[in-house]
């Protein structure tokens, strides 16, 4: 059996290796993901946002405990965009479920990819391609918000929690700083801090004229993760969202969206391959490159000719 | 007189303009870059990142005043990648500079811009173009250190300066995860604080290896830039290290290849101008849509065929 029938007939070392495959951008792994993405989108994808030390890892167990209690599998995907001053350690709270079961249940993955936010994001959305496709009922994507990167990824998600902290101030810069527009269901965690009812009440007060705009009302829910305190809660919400997306028509409109991001991701990915390759193969491509050097030249007009030149592309004006 | 005729004659209010045309990406910018990149490319830029807090815009500040000292004109860009969770605040210690010249001899201008980290770069080296046109010196670039984005950033500059400080802690993480490749100096600022030369001594042994396979020896200098001690040190090594880059050719020779890069991102800026228009073109592009949505087909095999269908170019295996 090659390692593509072992993941189908349901082998989680096959998936393993599938999932390395996918990151590493090994040699046709886009062919594999072809193969793979027509038995996907039957699972849900839940995101968890937020500032490092939210204790967003703590969150994501306790909510995979209560769907496995439910009889669900779950797959969890802890991304850590990669910070040059920290080398990876943002995610400082990392995944700790050694006591999760190992009967297949439950696969985790951590990525902590560098490189651009585009190819993370990316990356991110073909593991989950491929989780989805190997059967997982629930995909759970946790990512430290640093950055434009995050919101990419939670934007693959069909239900976005954003995790706060008593500590995490001026919730208000933080909504304005686009996380209103990503955001289904807040949780503050660590509720038990100082300033936790503060943050809540603020908080609340900021949404209140979202929530008149929109048939879903926002919620806010004080958690504790660490001693497993409105997690059910924070569960109910999750499946009151998941229900208001079904039945309004979000969910497949906002899935819908996700496959046209997807496709031009596909056609950008090609082009900057041509790009690539042919761009080396202009003979004149010094002489070019000096008359620019020289200020003879500039590279939006000669950016534009080349286009035309390599890919018969005219640039729109 | 137009504001490009006011520009080109040294009219500081039209470099705000034009500026600000440039940044909000206001129609026919690329015309307007086109017409300055020629008058461009005498400046020098210099780079300086590191974590917030570390004091660059104090560093950045001294460094300007031993360059007007010596009769230079000064462009400084102060980008601030926001994060979602600070709203912009990143860049707390904003410069402060009241008491510069307002002869023309110091132009500030703070980026602030959210959105993809490929934007901000090419926004960032686009005012530079600007500020290079328009006549400056020098062109100090400061980056908060937190991501990709910033790499993209200084690797517009022809020096980079690292700016850390003694909590910096882990030097090694921080070369580890791509620092080494873009330092041509390191500061370790705030150095009369404890661990200064803890630190100084990590970074040089780390850096050892490296100084053995280049000819330029990678300095690290202890500064204060608040009590204005080894600034002047710091700004010997900046032209040391200018002069070691011209006379080797690496200045020609990065310049050039960040012109390659710029040709690069233009085409791809038409391309995904050409693709977001097409894409709504296509007359069955629901049924595409709904064919991945319902399983029937994938993205990956569906975004190779459109790709030739809109642009003609034939994707690479």
């Amino acid at each position: 059996m090659t390692v593509l029938e072992k993941f189908l007939s349901g082998d989680q070392a096959a998936l393993a290796r599938i999932i390395t495959f996918i990151e590493d951008r090994q040699e046709k792994y886009r062919e594999v993901l072809a193969r793979l993405y027509p038995q996907s989108g039957r699972a849900v994808k839940i995101g968890f946002t937020g500032p490092p030390g939210a204790g967003k890892s703590s969150l994501v167990n306790s909510i995979a405990r209560l769907l496995l209690a439910r009889g669900h599998r779950i797959g969890i995907i802890a991304v850590d965009p990669t910070s040059p001053f920290t080398g990876g350690a943002l995610l400082g709270d990392r995944i700790r479920m050694v006591d999760m079961p190992t009967d297949g249940s439950v696969y985790i993955r951590s990525m902590a990819t560098r490189g651009s936010s585009g190819g993370l994001a990316a990356a991110t959305g073909n593991v989950a391609t491929a989780l989805d496709a190997f059967g997982f009922d629930f995909i759970l994507i946790e990512t430290v918000g640093v950055g434009q990167v995050e919101l990419d990824i939670v934007d693959t998600c069909d239900t976005v929690i954003v995790v706060l902290v008593p500590e995490s101030g001026d919730a208000i810069q933080a909504l304005k700083a686009g996380l209103m527009e990503i955001a289904d269901i807040f949780a503050i965690n660590k509720a038990d801090r100082p300033g936790s009812e503060n943050i809540v009440a603020e908080l609340n007060m900021v949404l209140e004229l979202k929530r008149n705009k929109i048939e879903w009302d926002l919620p806010v829910i004080a958690t504790e993760a660490i001693n497993n305190k409105n997690i059910d809660r924070l569960l109910e919400k999750i499946d009151a969202h998941l229900g208001y997306i079904k039945t309004s028509g979000l969910f497949e409109k906002h899935r819908r969206e996700q496959i046209k991001n997807k496709l031009f991701g596909v056609m950008q990915f090609h082009f900057n391959n041509l790009i690539r390759q042919e761009i080396g193969r202009i003979t004149d491509l010094d002489k070019v490159i000096s008359d620019i050097y020289e200020g003879k030249s500039d590279p939006f007009t000669v950016g534009e000719s080349l286009l035309k030149k390599i890919s018969g592309i005219q640039p729109l004006h």
